[in-house]
């Protein structure tokens, strides 16, 4: 057997100290059954000489080492490595050896993979961009933000204010939330009916997880959130699928579902349908809200960006008029303000806002109360409700600069609706040409813009696509439709 | 046709209240046609004395079928089921009015409680506290973390910084925590063995969800943290227990556990055993990762204290020496600055921290990546590396007064080991002590301390707690043990 010392290779120029290196390698040798249980060691200087280090090293690792309990001191004798140590299977020593240089890629237990969650992300790290509609982040009050955030993090009793909170979210951001919902959008809901999240996906989490089982059946558009629909599959659930027309979707086909098998779940994102922007029909409304109380199913509605509508005043939201708690309401700061604000909320009746706070307690515990206070602040102000005044003005003009570029531009290549709302134009290629390899060309030119194919479902071509226009000035917008009109 | 009534269970021992039971269960025997159209009701005395509960039940639960629009009232007649069943009506303006003072409570639909997940929180709110352990926020480096957050969130391209990111989190902070955990534990990992978190109890989530199916069987010690157990339980997994003695569980019933049946996962503290505070044992750590090779399971190692230790170094974690990916270990700046900033980590093997990236990303998108960057900033300036030297000096000053207190004011009627590490004291009251009661004559005096019950398991009563020391200054402690005193 080779002396164990000749297994030991400190390496100076690593960030780890020295003498954890040591540590870590004697450890190893225990493991591995180079060092046997008894064995006598080296003394510190011996070693220290043999492996050129300074002999404070030795001395450290072999501390560390006897107060782990792997070794023991014998007064007058020297070092030892324990006696009762359980028995060792060898282990190939350049194995153990070769996790010091390569961290593990491979777990040595098995796991299987979640298939419907591999879809890949698209982040835009181009000067350019249409994107999914995202907000334009340099209109947001940052500024306001940090102070609020600052004073929220440093006045007040920091045991509380620092400590754990109530899981259901601010209670002051819930109340000024419930106050501003009422006003704007029709409801009639006190604190006691929101839960405050990170985002919308959350929201989809937290029902799709607590209220739907394995083989439930959820309905959603032909053309829809593909994170909505991830959340639904996770749960184990059917996902069912009506057509989607220049209303949105057609409620009347959700009747012949409903009649042919319990439905628990509708997904929908009324206001502006994802991805092609319309609003639902009125009737169409009340039609949904009709069957949900006569089958008893959940409407899950996702107003993701209610607040930039174009067209006089926005349509209330179906929860303004849901009359027996079937109706999930799911708003969100990230249209709002920015996707890095990691604040939204879930309105509902109490029992399942309560219901759902169980399981958010055990996911992430609470939300950002700081953060979340900073809103509350924000809102109480005035200062978001300003923001969003001078944002929609601006979306608007971007929409129309937008809107105009491609008619003249590439209105022989490509078709669309001006939407009334939202914050991209849905976009229908012409069928010429290949979306995908125009999509990797404006990518050479610091553009981007996704190809649309996450939104075909099997079989289907769409040829379409989302351009997002609220996050790039009028300038920029010309410069965008000027790389598109080059590469197509 | 059996009579309607029959179909009515109420169970007064369930949570959920027998009213509400009432009224879903009708509403069920109304969609399951059991109950017709138009049908006439029994009166709510008949009905109650049929289903022996109090008359006023089933007042209310007809009130609530009434406003659900199932029932309709007719004067001087009695209660039907409405006529119009397939065609709901539009909301007459009275009861939409009825909605603004009493918002939804209940939902129109149904769904199963999570007995699982029902436990009380315990919050302090009480000027003196003697907590589960947790950190003091005056000691943290705030204005320093607020300047970082500030300049995080003003500074560069905000399209990209503001924008939605990687949902493994910031690369920044998962590189320097990369580096942190190589030099200060051991650790043999880069980046791409780093998922961040928001706190400990989201990576219980998501190993819990992602790679425990129902049935599985999961190891944790008869004293072990709720926290942990409710996830286990969530994901369906059976709770096996091993015995926890003065060095922590006992590992070596965990042989003839693996021998019986297949172990999935084994959940462990083993810095700090949580709740009573002693650390692992060299030869039981040891004979943890043997098993776990051997038998393939997974080693959850929370070591959401390691910072605390008092004596000489800390052990380095399980994770330091896992040779064969078999660990997977959690920690967070829960403990190490406030619970307010809800940013944890979890290590393993690359393919494990993708997996579960993948469900991360359905759940909340992504971290707060400003506040992430923002610890990478301190970890990298040595802000917090300080903090954490100046907390360890300030926590083990706290633990020697207080273990001296309690030894000379109450050493007769309770009994401690005084810990080596963590920030609570884990304390057995002598039999003669009511703690439920002491608990609560001292919050009258306004000290907070658990009572402990959540430690108890079915048909044990420890009649011990946790007392935390390090949120507390030495003349709060005084004060702390001065009231304890008084009640005791």
């Amino acid at each position: 057997m080779i002396a164990y010392q000749s297994h030991l290779v400190i390496d100076k120029t690593a960030k780890q100290p020295a003498y954890l290196q040591l540590a870590n390698q004697m450890t190893n040798l225990i493991r591995g059954g180079e060092l046997r249980a008894g064995q006598k060691l080296l003394g510190s200087r011996q070693l220290a000489l043999f492996l050129n280090i300074h002999r404070k090293t030795v001395v450290q690792a072999y501390d560390e080492l006897l107060a782990q309990g792997w070794l023991e001191s014998r007064a007058g004798s020297g070092t030892y490595v324990v006696e009762n140590l359980p028995e060792m299977t060898p282990q190939p020593l350049a194995d153990s050896q070769k996790l010091i240089i390569n961290p593990a890629k491979t777990a040595g237990f098995l796991f299987n993979e979640a298939p419907h969650l591999q879809r890949p992300v698209l982040l835009s790290s181009f000067q350019f961009h249409l994107d999914d509609g995202f907000p334009d982040p340099r209109l947001a009050p940052l500024n306001e933000l940090t102070r609020a955030y600052r004073s929220n993090l440093l006045h007040g009793n920091s045991y509380v204010r620092l400590g754990y909170g109530d899981t259901k979210g601010s209670a002051w951001l819930r109340r000024e939330l419930a106050d501003y919902l009422n006003e704007t959008r029709g409801l009639k809901i006190t604190l006691e009916n929101v839960l405050i999240l990170r985002g919308t996906i959350m929201g989809l989490y937290l029902v799709s997880t607590s209220l739907l089982k394995k083989g439930d059946n959820v309905v959603v558009g032909s053309l829809s959130w593909a994170g909505a629909n991830m959340n639904f599959m996770q749960a184990g659930a059917n996902v069912l699928k009506l057509s989607v027309d220049e209303y949105g979707p057609v409620v009347e086909e959700l009747e012949q579902l409903c009649k042919k098998q319990p439905i628990r779940l509708v997904y929908l994102t009324s206001h502006h349908h994802y991805p092609t922007t319309v609003a639902l029909r009125a009737d169409r409304r009340l039609k949904l809200l009709q069957l949900a109380e006569e089958y008893g199913f959940i409407v899950f509605e996702d107003d993701y960006d209610y607040d930039f509508h174009y067209l006089s005043k926005p349509l209330l939201p179906l929860a303004s008029a849901d009359r027996a708690g079937m109706v999930l309401y799911c708003g969100s700061f990230t249209k709002a303000i920015s996707p890095a604000f990691r604040v939204g909320y879930l309105v509902g009746p109490e029992n399942v806002i309560n219901h759902l706070a169980q399981l958010r307690r055990i996911i992430d515990r609470q939300g950002d109360l700081i953060l979340e206070n900073s809103f509350a602040e924000l809102l109480q102000s005035g200062v978001i409700q300003r923001h969003l005044r001078k944002s929609l003005r601006a979306y608007r003009e971007r929409r129309d600069v937008f809107c105009e570029l491609l008619r003249t531009t590439l209105g022989n290549c490509l078709d669309f609706q001006v939407p009334d709302g939202g914050m991209a134009v849905w976009t229908q290629f012409d069928k010429s040409i290949d979306l995908a390899l125009l999509a990797e060309k404006a990518e050479k030119k610091d553009l981007f813009f996704s190809n649309g194919m996450h939104h075909n479902s099997p079989g289907s071509a769409l040829n379409a696509t989302r351009l997002g226009f609220a996050s790039s000035t009028p300038e920029e917008l010309e410069q965008c439709v000027d790389i598109l009109k080059s590469v197509i």
